[in-house]
């Protein structure tokens, strides 16, 4: 029989996780704000701040007075605690965060990797980034790495298990760096990554049941249920870009037909545009000089461009309220790099959409937004994951409800 | 900031709520396999067991001696200690299963509800329909009652919120029933109670991540997540039969167009079966006739009937892999009586167009199964909800994750 088998220890590691996501949100919490944010004991929140102290993780930064009572301690994170890097891999360029122990970026590095796709090569880049990145390559100081990698990653194994634009599969990528970098590592993929960012520091902060939809060349979501991320049995959770909107539609990247990212990955877009529009100048170009045409076009009021959108709107609003009816979020947030360009003409055309499409009771009482983390999300949500990771190789572990444990046999 | 505030209360519910749910897994288990079952140490096990002693919701059936060892003491809920009674309701029928404590079915009542629709009407017939369940119409010994109502239903505030096909909306069902059916009484809907009835007594015995698919003439998802009912910000999660197979598609009941349920629900595949094969024999009758018919058919191995077993596995293999690759769980169970009655021949071509559809690092950890529960499992489960309520009123929450809170404003 499988059951939950929860255990104080489980509660403890969700409490401390609690505590340490209200330090980052706060800055610099008394005490008793933890209490108030987190909703635990004070004397919970002091054996928890007790523990973070004792590890260095937290410092006493100022008392004040309060009219003649006990003075009240505000706590911060000692930003020379040490770094914390988040690596965005892509097919096309890494980029590289680095951040101090506060989780305040220091330094951020990027190069393109289009000559080849082999991990020996991709990993060296990999590798050669994260030292530019650091001062003088210095990885002493470094608390971790977390790295991002397209398609399927299994973090507790530390393995690529499927990267199809790359035809890699099962990459044991974490032993593989761990020679060259000498830190704690950590890999996982971009839409776990860009949901523990907006889930810390965007708007995770007011709700705990939100679902991140990433717009770009491919598109995906990230689920968060009670402030913990829905990873699916195998990691692989979101996969929303691969879901069937128009079943035996048009052919998607990933072999099979009619998937959500086959009309709103950008492809998609100008595979629509250039039906309609055929040789019209917008499509004399890659993807991102296609859409910043239509943003460009929508600033000066084209009518192709409002074109663009509304058929944009048409399939995204379609492929949203699935994701309402499925899982009935308090609030859909979209990011990626298309959100980044054309977000603010795309809003409302894809909310109307949602709405009209969606199950009345459900989208009643969810926000569609754009992403409160537009710069870089995925580094800074790898750097927050490098973060957990290092709590845990230090003993205090910070993870919301149950423990990952072992994914299941493939 | 949303922090999710777990506390040790929340804990002692969730531990409970293992221990009571392996004890009616297991009938009559001793302390020591409940702690091998639970994962729970033998102290917390003991203090649960005390607990349920207390209010009389379990006994000590017998005492084995264990070569000279202490004698093993097998633990039972007593049947007598009162009824619990599970109504499944829907547009046409009210069905009421009365079980003692142990959820050991004692009767079974039935009657078409085909006349009227208005709240009124309905809610008579719902209490008399209990009535003639229990013995005498004696309610004195009735645990608690769980209702199973069509649509959108708030468990919470006790209101049916929406349900379209009886222009329902917003009925206090519970406090409207309260003075006819002196008992506690819950209300939630089917596809809630499928997938209690399927954790508790069927596949989550094995498996606390899965989702359950129930196959009438409308269609829906259960969702379970570490054996949580995933039930979604207003209860609705799980509204799979209105997310869209084809987008701008054949029409649905809702309204909508394309919806899940315009291809795979009994309306829907008469609708196909009509397109293909106009005036056929399988095509005089209703709903019932023509799933009989297509089942006659397929043990005759007329053609048509596998040809419509084709199209509906061709239809709900795409909408699988949407929740495959949506969700990623361990195990979807096929419910609902088109599965009562073509499963055996529908399951293996489904599997094949699942795997096809689905991302292939999520597909390889999800079996396709039938139902355990093919006989009212909404019944059984709102009886199984009806007594974890009962156990709520007696002081001892049985809730797993966290507690269900307030559903926010609509």
């Amino acid at each position: 029989m499988a059951m939950s088998g929860r255990t104080s220890r489980d509660l403890r590691n969700s409490s401390r996780f609690d505590v340490v996501r209200a330090v980052y949100a706060a800055i610099t919490p008394t005490r008793q704000e933890l209490v108030e944010l987190t909703g635990l004991s004070f004397a919970t929140v002091s054996n928890i701040v007790n523990e973070l102290i004792g590890v260095g993780m937290l410092v006493e930064a100022s008392r004040e007075n309060s009219n003649g009572g006990r003075p009240r301690v505000r706590l911060r994170v000692p930003p020379e605690r040490g770094q914390l890097v988040g690596v965005d891999v892509a097919e096309t360029y890494i980029h590289v965060d680095v951040f101090d122990a506060a989780l305040t970026r220091q330094s951020r590095f990027e190069r393109e990797i289009t000559e080849r796709s082999d991990p020996d090569y991709v990993l060296a880049e990999i590798a050669e980034s994260i030292r530019a990145g650091t001062t003088d390559g210095d990885l002493t100081t470094v608390l971790g790495v977390g790295i991002s990698l397209p398609g399927q990653v299994e973090p507790e194994a530390g393995v690529s298990v499927f990267a199809p634009n790359w035809a890699w599969r099962d990459v044991p990528v974490q032993s593989m760096l761990a020679e060259r970098i000498p830190a704690p590592l950590y890999v996982d993929n971009p839409l776990k990554a860009n949901t523990v960012a907006e889930l810390w520091f965007g708007h995770g902060r007011e709700v705990d049941d939100l679902v991140t939809i990433n717009l770009g060349t491919g598109v995906g979501a990230g689920i968060a249920w009670h402030g913990d991320l829905l990873r699916g049995v195998s990691n692989n959770a979101g996969e929303w870009g691969h879901t069937t909107l128009i079943m035996d539609g048009r052919e998607c990247r990933c072999g099979r037909r009619g998937c959500v990212e086959a009309y709103v990955g950008v492809p998609g877009l100008i595979a629509s545009f250039e039906d309609a529009h055929p040789g019209h100048r917008y499509l004399r170009g890659g993807q991102t000089t296609f859409v910043r045409a239509v943003r460009a076009g929508l600033e000066a009021g084209e009518p192709e461009a409002q074109w663009m959108i509304e058929m944009f709107a048409h399939h995204l609003g379609a492929g949203l309220a699935n994701v309402v009816n499925m899982i009935n979020p308090r609030r859909i947030v979209l990011c990626g790099w298309t959100v980044n360009l054309l977000g603010t003409w795309l809003l409302e055309p894809t909310r109307t959409r949602m709405i009209a499409e969606s199950i009345s009771g459900s989208v009643a009482v969810t926000d569609l937004v754009l992403t409160a983390i537009p710069d870089r999300p995925v580094a800074l949500g790898m750097a927050t994951l490098a973060l957990q990771r290092f709590l845990e190789h230090v003993g205090l572990p910070s993870r919301p409800g149950r423990p990952l444990g072992a994914v299941p046999g493939r």
